[in-house]
């Protein structure tokens, strides 16, 4: 058995850690963090997740001299790289579900999250795990920065085409629709029940949402070039879920079906994403996994595609998607633990 | 055109009553205060109810000086006595839609809201305000204490039973079921949408909540003797309604057909009360409206009968019982600007 | 008081009408029809409307022989021309709430509905019934195809800029979201509660939908050129509202300042459109209302514009905006019994 | 490897038998019938369940002459005795998630089902699939009769009491909420997104529904008298989950924590039962697994109970507990595959 420890493991990438760890054959919790629970037992707080009741949240302090195979981070963007560096320091690997090693370039990081990244030098240290483009660095990484909800989404159904040369340059549109549970688990207006429920609205429209910044980096690493990102995020009536509704245009005629075939070629190996070639996709064929569906239609008249991608964005988007990276840092079956 | 005015207008309750009064024909919106949006003007706070686009929330202090016919109190339990005194000494007439005006003796009242009230002797001009079993009070009434969301539907279904005589003594079941605007508009984890949404769950079961207080109040005139009431409410995964399932023991025999013609002939004048015979009552019949749906089964091999009451929680269990309220005050028709 | 009917009365846009009507001061409704519900009393299928409780259902063979001023049909495209002749050949007014009079040249019609239109010539009687950019039309029209509810929220938005010259002439994108009425009353798979809930996903994705041609149609008689609209509806788990999200790129630059004095302009007299300038929209904005709620983004470094629409999908999508072209046909205030 | 097969496969209880049963590491899943979709690819079906991807199903005429070790029935009320011969017939372990096999009299199962058994005789082989209360003889069962979703959750809350001697006699109150799932696949307009969205109603109240025979048959057995009970469904806006909310009174004094300890001694051992001390049962707790939560409050002032129960009624409701006696039948360690 190899042994995990989580550091902010209240919130909702926490918990749905716990989840999906509980049933895992290979790997055990050691610990769980949480400054406000410290001292308190996880039955207490998590009483859906019984396999916990004889375990408390310990401080991140303490945690930091308990020793494991492997530590999550789910912490706010800023607050990471000291606890990568504590862990990483002791060859513990280190997954962060948050912002501080999703950027290669600390002056990225910096232009989108507007403080300056804590330690640029330990950046050259971590991957971006998007498994599915980064597998083999992922396997190797000590420190694997978890790729944003949105951009998962994004990159897992654009990159095929970018890397067939099959974007006409201009910028992709990303119409975004997020369950509720995206906006985290302090209470606020925007997550008020009475606020969300029966509604539909935008928020931080056009270059403007951080997941911007992550995308158009990832995205301009496989063009070659820059590839501009105009961004529409919605709050969804939903707890859980994330389809992408994604714009481009073609730089050459190409019809749905040999779209489909790149997009098949692309992920034919792939355990957790799934082409769909005679629907499209919705959220809920994903909810609680670590699948990825994508789906496209071509427009008549015209040189648009319109490219879909669900996942659940704490599936996939989050929690799931880490233990992936997890089990291949470990050097376990990427699959373990995960249903596919 | 009747003046009127709204304290507390940025709750739940205020903001429903400032969307009802503005198509009220003989009822004119002169302010709405907020300490928190002090200057703020109506519509950036209330985009979606452009009647107000030329107002601005001013503060309680400020409202004092304006003449009005009528102010709403939409304050927490113990805020409402300095205006309700204010008020009432310019010959304002008061309707509060919070607890301080609910109950006739200050004892009971300490009791259920572990709190002296602020002025036991201003309790002698108040009235509760339950239309349908105290409107000539109501008419005359300088002060009427709005009821209760859970006691209006709870009280309307029970009482034609109580005078009848047909109750057993032994404590009625009251198995509620609320909406999440229930619970106010403050952002908490109980509201939060994850935490509510698909999911439903009891809180503060027995005889615990306030609202059995008032409502074993009500009941007691009515019966002229002791009426216990267990209460279980519920938070439901919609934004508005209450469904109350209340169960009760016949002291004597009596079919469906007799139960119905006992609700027929309370309610068969009253305009927002309406008895099902054909079917049950749901929450989404009284959407947004002032209405209450009664429906019953006995329950075959027993004595005991299941009586069910619905309201919209914000509608009949507030802001349009507090209009209605207002119509009698004011000797304008009843049903002004209520749907009926 | 003015008579008014409704051929259809048992479906959603039906069953809104009434609710509509019944607080309409001018207007009184003299028949429902339902074939399927024909001799049934209404308080029997809608007991939440109690204003017909002396009400039945009749067939529309029965109607057609009573004296109204004004008849609403709701019923399937190609079902309309039948009653529309019936009526509008006795001097009775019609607001066809279908798509049978929503264009003026049958080629189209057919082209999209995959039927020959049943009446060609009978179209020279109709106006599209968008009040806001046909209203002195609709004044004087003997017939109003009442517009379809993805065209009015996407041609209340776009128009405006059409007009201005602003855009580009490329295809308009819309990624629009409704609400489940939107697909009707029959029991589907679709409509299913546990196939709805808690996901959303896409149909009927480029230019497919047949309400592509209808604001296709309506924009190419504001540009006077081709406008290519992109339509990407989504099922959203909410019972009612559609909120379009519209990306267009502009002709010459222009800022976000500029635009909404557009829209300002455009709408500054209008009683039910409201554009945004602090906020975006959401369809909660709208719920049960004719509103209209426009909001604008621009996106840095791109020439592109992504502007969003709110409508209720039953109020200005459909039977509020049929009500508002009734006052406009009846001569009464546009806005009466509209809340506005 | 064990091998199983389901007969009705495309339900919403055996489509969560194949969604579990896909990472079920001792048993594989042989065959999935459907008589609509006969050789439709599961993929096609199932597009979220891509684990069944190169899988169709079959009728289950030809399901039949499969070799298997036990197969699930999921048929409506009388279809599953004809299925149960056959397979029993051939020595495979049956379990019915349907009604005909959870009464031993088939007089009390014509009763409560309004027609004959179909072959009282096979009754004798069968037990009732209740694994807290049935254990061994389930692990020694030909055919095993899979609970219904209410009676689950009503019978493990109200068991220990029965069996302490606790209740009175007087019927128990069990005021239930169900999801939507509940009311199964087919469209209807009950479960009309539209309909069933935003409310909350009772529906077979009374002695009336048919779980009511099922609770009272196992009451009965276990109190050894006649025990009735009262029951009112409530369909619930969420997809999945049942509160059951169970009102009793005590044959002897008995505070809460003595009641809590006798459902402590009762579940001790229980790997799926979970006694909440602190907080009450929600239904999201026991969202997509096999637990059940209970918990109490005893009400001051008088000598009643109210106890929750809340369960998936897909999960131990239906499909995780039909996996819980699969794996007591075949000899299986209970809790494999079933997170706990």
């Amino acid at each position: 058995m190899y042994k995990a420890g989580i550091i902010g493991a209240t919130g909702y990438t926490g918990e749905e850690l716990l989840r999906i760890l509980a049933r895992h054959e290979k790997v055990h919790v050691e610990f769980a963090t949480s400054e406000k629970e410290n001292g308190e037992s996880l039955q207490k707080v998590f009483p859906h997740l019984p396999h916990y009741k004889n375990m408390s949240f310990c401080s991140a302090e303490k945690a930091a001299e308990i020793n494991v195979d492997l530590v999550f981070l789910c912490l706010p963007a800023g607050e990471s790289v000291k606890w990568a560096k504590i862990f990483s320091g002791k060859k513990t690997k280190v997954v962060d579900l948050g912002a501080d090693f999703r950027f290669s370039d600390p002056k990225v990081y910096q232009q989108w999250y507007n403080m300056p990244h804590a330690d640029p030098l330990i950046l050259q240290k971590a991957v971006y795990g998007l498994p599915e483009w980064h597998r083999d660095e992922i396997r190797n990484a000590d420190i694997v920065g978890n790729p944003g909800c949105y951009p998962t989404s994004v990159l897992l159904a654009v990159i095929p085409f970018l890397r067939a040369g099959l974007l006409d340059g201009s910028p992709i549109i990303v119409d975004a629709k997020s369950g509720v549970s995206g906006a985290g688990k302090s209470p606020s207006k925007t997550a008020h029940y009475v606020e969300a429920n029966e509604s539909i609205g935008p928020y931080k429209v056009g270059r403007v949402h951080r997941h911007v910044g992550e995308m158009e980096k990832e995205l301009n690493l496989h063009a070659g070039a820059d590839q501009q990102v105009i961004f529409s995020p919605h709050l969804t009536p939903m707890t859980r879920g994330i389809l992408s509704s994604i714009y481009f245009r073609l730089s050459q005629k190409t019809d749905k079906k040999e779209l489909l075939e790149i997009l098949n070629r692309a992920y034919a190996d792939e355990p957790f994403v799934h082409v769909l070639k005679d629907r499209l996709p919705a959220t809920k064929m994903c909810l609680q996994t670590n699948y990825c569906f994508l789906g496209l239609e071509t427009v008549a008249g015209t040189d648009n595609v319109v490219l879909f991608s669900a996942i659940d964005n704490l599936g996939k988007g989050a929690s799931t998607q880490a233990v992936q990276n997890m089990n291949l840092m470990l050097g376990l079956p990427e699959t373990m633990g995960l249903d596919a």
